[in-house]
């Protein structure tokens, strides 16, 4: 099997050709930085993802973690792994070098992490899961809880998880019971059940920070009644290490279909009444400390959706030109060798859509953290713009690389034949690793209900109008060569334009069958982008064909324009259905009725 | 878990309302059968389903078989079950009654074993397999042999296999390197090595029959030269009981994604070059006796997509009924109750689509199953006929099934939320199981290239025009409320004859190119062909509407106009893309470069 985790030059296309991350040098937050430590980040993470994940990721998959009542076990190759991200800084990665941070942008930080996603998902989760965690603790914990808590995080000394969801209520967070009552000494006792919790419990790390969310005693019913708390394992001492075990106990892993080296718990906070929880912020505000978090989660699961698509893709090339097989209809006699599968026109098609999937959703991603970048350090109108779109396409963003890039590993299996269904091979791993990501962190029908039932009306639909607009703006600047695609692309920003009319009207009145197709217009906007993002590629494809020095960078920008080809002949004609079932308001779904399924 | 499999009711309609299959009871063949019979046959292949396949259908796959290098071990419910299938009739079901056979129709026959499938689809195809094996010694075989071996595999006494692919050519057939040199006695030694065999080694029978693709010394190249023997595991004695090991050694065992309850062995022939086969038929007519039996085997796997297909529907629809969570966007005070998720208009369309691809796909199995009686049992025009639209669609029969009934499954996981993530819930057991169907028996890419480089034209393209006939005859006759449809279906077959016309300049003069979206073609002629049934399930519900004695009745036609609406409105739009890309006879996929990619 191909050792190629994300292919190096695509990383630079994407990241200097495509975002221009270069220019955030220009920046005072990346002054110190150039594409030279960029590289030289990569360099690490592809080093330890090649040499420290990759090698266990089909036995972390055979050989799941377990539970004996009292200790988690997995494979020590996990530990050896998270240690090694943990020492190169990559927890660290993007904050600032006081505290101790290598203050790298969005946009490597998503490059290097693909890397590892790549190469093994489910011990990538460990790092992933601590940095989310770390930055919630960073932006929204007291003075206090920060010292204590976030220097020994972002060392990988302690871990974190996100305590979100309960048995009864998965999706829907207004209705979790875990309740918090403050005590005397100004601490918190919390109680409830949470499931679903990745890294819930394991040895990997000294401590284990839960971010639970839970209601105080009295809160308003609903959403804002969250508060959100900060619960460790174990109690820190006076030197701040980790001594007497708080009262959260594992109930039990859950055993699942892929991304089995991620232990998946069900955890049970206070089942002595003893669970010492440290409100973080204010009452009440849980939930938009948690979202702000959680936005930026979104784009790490989109990536992690194109990442393991990528993967796979790479598998089935790689298995496509090596493996000799039949023989063109042209040219069928038996005496001649067989040709390699890859010479046939339809194992083409299936890596062409792979492609074009996977690398698509990558520019998607990559578009996304460049966005998360000017958010947070452009200025003026482009810091706003930046917002503006990020809210827009977050449910995007995460959404279509989690449909597309599962879709990818679906063909890399077709790709090997027989091959591919044994476990021999590890496109079934990817294609089973890569089926959470269109679940977890809000599956992709509250992705759409999000996109549809709120983010397109935010500030007066002024996001999607500069969408809109930045969209035009490369099809006016496009080469001559792709004016069709410009005006396949500017005819369905029209229909867009009229089906959001048309379900604007609806929504306020009817809400239930304005959001009915909800999925359609995710759909339909999701593909939309990528088939923009496509033209981008292929103009800048375009551009950079006229100064190639090698037979292998023509053929990387060849393949660039091909790809783009087929998003726009075999992908962006299906969004014509998603225009039709909004634009007529369709009610064949909404009016099914229990009875007649 | 809901333990509904098929649904009695829904058999029943494809059974009887759709395809009438009462009237075969008119034929002298099935003169002795009536729907009683037949309901009777279905009950006892129900309860062995439930009973005995369903309960280690989970435990099967936890506990695949193991080889010790000896011998072969698994689930010891596996063997009780293959018991009761044998000892039911069920492998003799198809067979006349001079050979103890039940001789039931294809339909009924394809109904019993969808119930297996759906209940365990590894445990079935042990039978399966063997129906299939036994159904070539029966046409082909010389008396002697057939003396020899088909009582007992009809008895379930001895199993059977197809031995076709070798590890160094999968579907490509022509080069197969498998010898078979001429004894004194007038047998075969067989030298050779064959991977992906299913059911190649077990202790469930007394004997395995493998049925060997295999050249004789001196034949010509390519499928031309392609002999048929049977091999047994053990030689038979005087008395025809199994004694010697013959020369098949296990090399191994295959470890699967899914259907893990059913080996599939690597098996080495004539390793001490002792290796005993017994020609069937005439030498170098292997192949045209393999494939009588592997088109029907065909409509099997397009059975078994459908079967499991629908197995996950039904635990995706029980699951979304028995769920709270979340409340209406017209009611979402989180004071008040929430509702059962199947309330949600984007469940409601994973249900709804699930549904239409689910009873789509068996629609068109039951029509295949049909045409196959027909094709046997009907005289005159009506048999040429039947034959006519069977070898034009069995490639569709395969493909669109393997096709929707995965898609349903990925569906069913979706509706689970991080519910269906896990192990504890069957619908990733579905959706594991199931992805092997696009890819066994030729994969659905070899099925595309059969459809449009043969079968389109077989008979100077009798069979598509008569199955357009048949469909325009369906349009004409159809309830005037469903118009609409019938006009955008008229419409669509009138683009598939301009698309073939188009097609059949090309594919003279340039083959590679004019079958170069042959997926494409595949897709458009299969979505069109389960657009078709979906009107007549809409034409045959509306008819029995006014009948109705239950609400129960009435909910189920509704259902089934609703799932008519959905296919209309949201599936059969799809195949514009595909019209598109066929008649501009695009190059996007054929004339991408291997250095491109």
């Amino acid at each position: 099997m191909t050792d190629t985790l994300i292919d190096r030059r695509e990383l630079a296309f994407q990241l200097y050709d495509m975002q221009n991350v270069e220019s955030l040098c220009e920046r005072s937050e990346y002054a110190d930085h150039s594409r030279e430590t960029f590289e030289s980040a990569l360099d690490t993470a592809e080093q330890i993802a090649k040499e420290l994940f990759a090698p266990h990721n089909r036995l972390a998959d055979e050989q799941e973690p377990t539970f004996d009542g009292k200790t988690v076990s997995m494979r020590p190759e996990v530990k050896v792994a998270f240690d090694a991200v943990a020492e190169a800084g990559f927890i660290a990665g993007r904050e600032d070098y006081e505290l101790g941070g290598m203050q790298l942008p969005e946009s490597v930080m998503s490059a290097c992490m693909s890397l590892f996603t790549a190469a093994n998902p489910s011990t990538a989760a460990y790092p992933f899961l601590t940095m989310a965690a770390a930055g919630v603790v960073k932006n929204f914990a007291s003075a206090t809880l920060r010292e204590q808590f976030l220097p020994k995080m972002l060392a990988g000394r302690f871990t974190g998880t996100m305590a979100l969801t309960e048995p009864h209520a998965g999706s829907s967070l207004a209705d979790i019971r875990t309740k918090a009552v403050l005590a005397d000494d100004g601490t918190y006792r919390i109680q409830g059940n949470k499931v679903f919790i990745s890294g819930g419990d394991h040895e990997l790390s000294d401590n284990i920070v839960h971010l639970v969310l839970a209601k105080i005693e009295g809160a308003p019913v609903g959403v804002k009644g969250i508060s959100l708390f900060l619960v460790p394992k174990f109690l820190l001492d006076e030197n701040g290490e980790p001594a007497q075990r708080n009262d959260v106990a594992l109930a039990g892993l859950f055993h699942k279909l892929g991304y089995r080296g991620t232990t998946s718990t069900a955890l049970n906070f206070g089942e002595n009444n003893q669970c010492v929880g440290y409100l973080i912020g204010e009452p009440h505000r849980g939930l938009s400390y948690m979202f702000q978090m959680m936005n930026e989660a979104r784009l790490g699961v989109g990536m992690g959706g194109a990442a393991i698509g990528y993967r796979g893709y790479q598998l089935a090339l790689d298995y496509a030109k090596g493996r000799p097989q039949g023989r063109l209809p042209s040219a069928s006699d038996p005496s001649t060798d067989p040709v390699a599968i890859i010479n046939h026109a339809d194992v083409k098609r299936m890596l062409l859509a792979q492609k074009a999937y996977a690398e698509g959703a990558l520019s998607l991603c990559f578009y996304g953290a460049r966005l998360i970048d000017d958010a947070h350090t452009a200025s003026g109108s482009e810091k706003e713009q930046a917002q503006l779109i990020l809210d827009l396409l977050t449910p995007i963003l995460k959404a279509w690389p989690s449909e597309f890039g599962p879709k990818a590993n679906d063909l890399a299996i077709q790709v090997h034949g027989g091959a591919g269904y044994t476990r021999e091979y590890d496109a079934e791993l990817c294609w089973r690793d890569n089926r959470l990501n269109p679940i977890h962190e809000g599956t992709n029908g509250i992705q759409s209900l999000d996109l549809l039932g709120r983010k397109v009306w935010q500030q007066q639909g002024q996001g999607l109008q500069l969408l809109h607009k930045t969209m035009m703006d490369t099809i006016a600047n496009s080469h001559e060569q792709f004016a069709l695609w410009g005006e396949q692309l500017k005819q369905t920003l029209g229909k867009i334009a009229q089906v959001t009319t048309v379900i604007a009207k609806h929504i306020q009145k009817d809400p239930d069958h304005g959001l009915a197709n909800s999925h359609a217009y995710l759909s339909m906007l999701g593909h939309t982008v990528v088939a923009w993002l496509w033209l981008k590629q292929a103009n800048v494809a375009q551009q950079k064909m006229s100064q190639v020095k090698t037979p292998q960078e023509r053929a990387f920008y060849a393949g660039k324009i091909q790809a783009a080809q087929y998003f726009y002949v075999w992908e962006l004609p299906l969004v014509e259905r998603d225009v039709a079932v909004l634009l007529s308001m369709d009610g064949t779904c909404i009016s099914m009725q229990e009875d007649w399924f």
